[in-house]
């Protein structure tokens, strides 16, 4: 299988530069002294997360006369305000389905960028978006299964090396695996000394379970829908798949309770706003067993529901 | 008067390079299109706040015989926190006098960074730091009335402009003036046709009135201690307001409960905590009668009790 290169993730940085943001490291000062930690805030993109980098990247690459008959995208959420954002930047038409158990937080966001937004059963995303885009054109931006939107991810791992040429761990959250595909590809290729480590939820723990096997992951959809980091309830493609196995050099679990904590511990020890999705991996600094050495945890979304957010800092001792 | 000048910008933006973060500016998809808002995340900073910028190059312009004897600070905060911080990258020791009405959550923090805090009531902060360097050396890093501080803070403006060569309007928190003191002289120097805009609460608005009315502000502390705003507090010095008189195009005031609001949007639109004080230029941009354009808010620092964020997101409807 052809993996993408890391010239395909620079160009992807060209193209992107002036619909992302360029993201800093910003050092933990709760750290422990024998493992610095860094976070990559990608929450602070345009719409809450990381997947504006893909997005924009695929998009940009669809010839114009095929861009200005639309995009399609099925999504948990942040892909779809994604591509939601990027097409009303090119000026061009997009659908975007989205699953009965999307938050509410995500679905209006999506539809305030001018999308139109159609909410299907989680095990009917794929095919709904596939119908529409026979029976009314356009192009499908798949949220990871694709070498464009990969690259873009990819964009992360490239500014990760050239802040932290030293860095010796990556922690990148991982649901259908574009996005630490991506990573690896960047990370081996600019500082080849550190550890690309991917972390999941227990309860989504399909490619953890599939790394370990050798296997495609094979959860269900419903066992992966059971936890509470809804950007992390896909599974990887052949394709993401294959890049996980070449590059990634450990996966690592989180429980529901430990992700509920890294949220409060970055809301009030680091100044940030993650999703459940995005703090995976500061649960997995605080809890997993890991190599140590300087760290990098990407916090890769903050689209919380407020009262969830609410809820755990109430439960904060002041 | 000698007002600090950008070539002292710069010479302190290469000195404290390696100290600070490089936030980025973070465009808002929920500005209205004739007045596009950009925030800029200084609670990024390792203390969570700017601060760290001043302070890091008031110690760093300490001759080295003498900054081995150590250093001491008078703060509502932040100051207090990034003082400690500096002091601990320096291996030097720090004596913090904090007040009785400084947030618990910072009085903590100052005390992580190996710091000793001496609690006084807000009257007798200044009189306090003076007589512990009297009876014990040290040298003083006061918050704001002094222009390596100014000129740290500073870095903020050049970073602006360099990011946003066509800003038109630039939102600052304004306490001791050293912030905006520091930002309006590198805006005036790099992006000369931008206006600089300070903003206080209503309930501290002494910077406001004096500039209204051609005098140093003199409201008294009680006065000034009435706003959530807790690192808005201070009033400016000679130094720092004739700075503001010079450089300053306007002064808009806000509300505590606008101050609120904007806190609310910050973390639930754009993923950022901010404190009070930080929330103040988004309240502005949100309020205040300001000319149209491309927009910064400074988001000055995000080191917020989590029982009242808590309390602020419980109260939006999710």
């Amino acid at each position: 299988m052809q993996l993408i290169t890391i010239d395909d993730i620079e160009a992807a940085a060209a193209r992107t530069s002036a619909s992302v943001v360029r993201t800093p490291l910003v050092p933990c000062l709760w750290a422990d002294d024998d493992r610095p930690l860094w976070l990559k805030p990608e929450q602070l993109q345009p719409i809450g997360a990381f997947k504006i980098r893909g997005a924009a990247n695929a998009v940009a690459r669809i010839p114009e006369d095929v861009r200005s008959h639309g995009v399609v995208a099925y999504s948990s959420g942040n892909h779809a305000q994604a591509v939601a954002y990027t097409a009303k930047l090119y000026g061009v038409p997009a659908t975007i389905v989205v699953t009965t158990n999307t938050p509410q937080v995500k679905i209006d966001a999506t539809a305030r960028h001018g999308a139109k937004v159609v909410v299907v059963p989680p095990a009917d995303r794929e095919s709904a978006a596939h119908e529409i885009v026979e029976k009314e054109g356009g192009t499908l931006v798949p949220p990871f299964d694709h070498p464009d939107v990969i690259a873009g991810q990819g964009t992360i791992g490239l500014e990760i090396a050239a802040d932290l040429p030293d860095v010796e761990v990556v922690l990148v959250p991982v649901s259908g695996g574009g996005l630490i595909a991506g990573i690896a590809t960047a990370i081996k290729a600019k500082a080849p000394n550190a550890r690309v480590i991917g972390v999941e939820p227990e309860l989504a723990g399909d490619t953890t379970d599939g790394f370990r096997h050798h296997h495609l992951p094979d959860w269900s959809t419903d066992d992966r829908a059971r936890t509470i980091a809804d950007g992390l309830r896909s599974t990887p493609s052949e394709l993401t798949f294959a890049h996980i196995t070449k590059l990634v050099d450990d996966m690592v679990t989180v429980s529901e309770d430990q992700i509920r904590e890294a949220i409060g511990v970055l809301a009030t020890r680091s100044q940030q706003v993650a999703e459940p999705s995005g703090a995976v991996t500061t649960a997995a600094y605080l809890h997993a067993d890991l190599p140590k050495g300087r760290t990098v945890a990407l916090v890769s979304g903050g689209n919380i529901d407020p009262a969830l957010l609410a809820e755990i800092l109430s439960g904060l001792q002041s």
